[in-house]
């Protein structure tokens, strides 16, 4: 005999999908949906349904958007000529958070990756070339994550974009603010040494 | 400005309301659904609709199912005057697990709760009642979890059966004291059953 009924076992089975969720708590997650009323349980259906059929990715920035241009990129108060490449979409929001950074993004949506057969064509770095060629960007920041495939991606689109002589920078390494010392790694604490700064 | 595009931010909303799941998880989780193939999260979203849709509670053991009577009612072959009072649907998959267990159950869907304002009214103990009035029943287990307000529910219903004068058995203490039934192995909960005593 089954042990749940059949449309319960799907939602757990779908829930035991997701990244991180394993068996026990997609059955807790499924009896807590089991359990909402209708409407909210229907809200969440609709919510995913509509979040993959509302959103699409800007033809400019490659963020995700539900309007033609994102509203970062049809903002033209903001610094058209300094694009700031990241991995993810949520990448942008770190930076949004700072409220200090004024240009445009770039989201590459993933890093390049030989182990899991995430070659150049699998990420927007083409279309960041094109972009660079088609509008008057003056630098690129290059946002990827400080890891080695970020490390990787960042030095090969740095390449790639060399012949258009235009600024190339790289997020700066250091301690993060509020850490400790003794709890920071050896590379990070050279890169810190090497980008002292005089006081 | 909106940090999301609103269709994400909704997503986002929705699994950040599940239980245990906090903004930066249910972040991680939109994307991955975001990322997923058209197909995928459209029968993730049909999973939600129809566990919600196509389950109902069996009228007579209250557990969840997908059609008229549960399984486990419709069998014959189970003794049917013996009744395990559990709280959760989830319980009944685990005493299922033991392979022993042979009689039919009562899921009470929730445990008395004057802190969270869970009254007698609120779960299933009235059917439960009627149900005893109403079948042959010889014996009820109380298998409500070892804890304050599992003990306290079983308490409360062996006070209301009393009149029947019919065996009222508790779960034997083989479970330690606290724990929640569906996170017991099958020998514990087997031995529990085996132990169990008249109250």
């Amino acid at each position: 005999m089954d042990f749940f009924a059949p449309p319960v076992e799907k939602l757990i089975e779908e829930f035991a999908r997701l990244p991180g969720i394993g068996q026990k708590t997609a059955q807790r997650l499924a009896f807590y949906v089991l359990d909402l009323p209708k409407e909210d349980a229907e809200r969440f259906a609709d919510a995913i349904r509509d979040a993959k059929a509302k959103t699409f990715t800007c033809k400019r920035c490659q963020n995700l958007t539900d309007t033609e241009t994102c509203p970062i990129c049809a903002d033209q108060a903001r610094d058209q000529k300094t694009i700031c490449v990241v991995t993810d979409p949520r990448d942008v929001i770190a930076f949004e958070r700072t409220r200090e950074y004024k240009g445009l993004y770039h989201v590459l949506h993933g890093t390049l990756s030989p182990m899991n057969h995430i070659g150049p064509d699998d990420i927007r770095i083409r279309e960041l070339v094109q972009r660079v060629a088609d509008e008057e960007t003056e630098e690129v920041i290059l946002a990827t994550n400080p890891d080695t495939e970020g490390e990787a991606t960042a030095m090969y689109i740095s390449r790639l974009l060399q012949p258009f002589g235009i600024k190339i920078t790289r997020l700066g390494y250091g301690m993060p603010v509020g850490g400790h010392l003794e709890m920071v790694d050896e590379v990070t604490l050279l890169r810190a040494l090497e980008g002292r700064r005089e006081l």
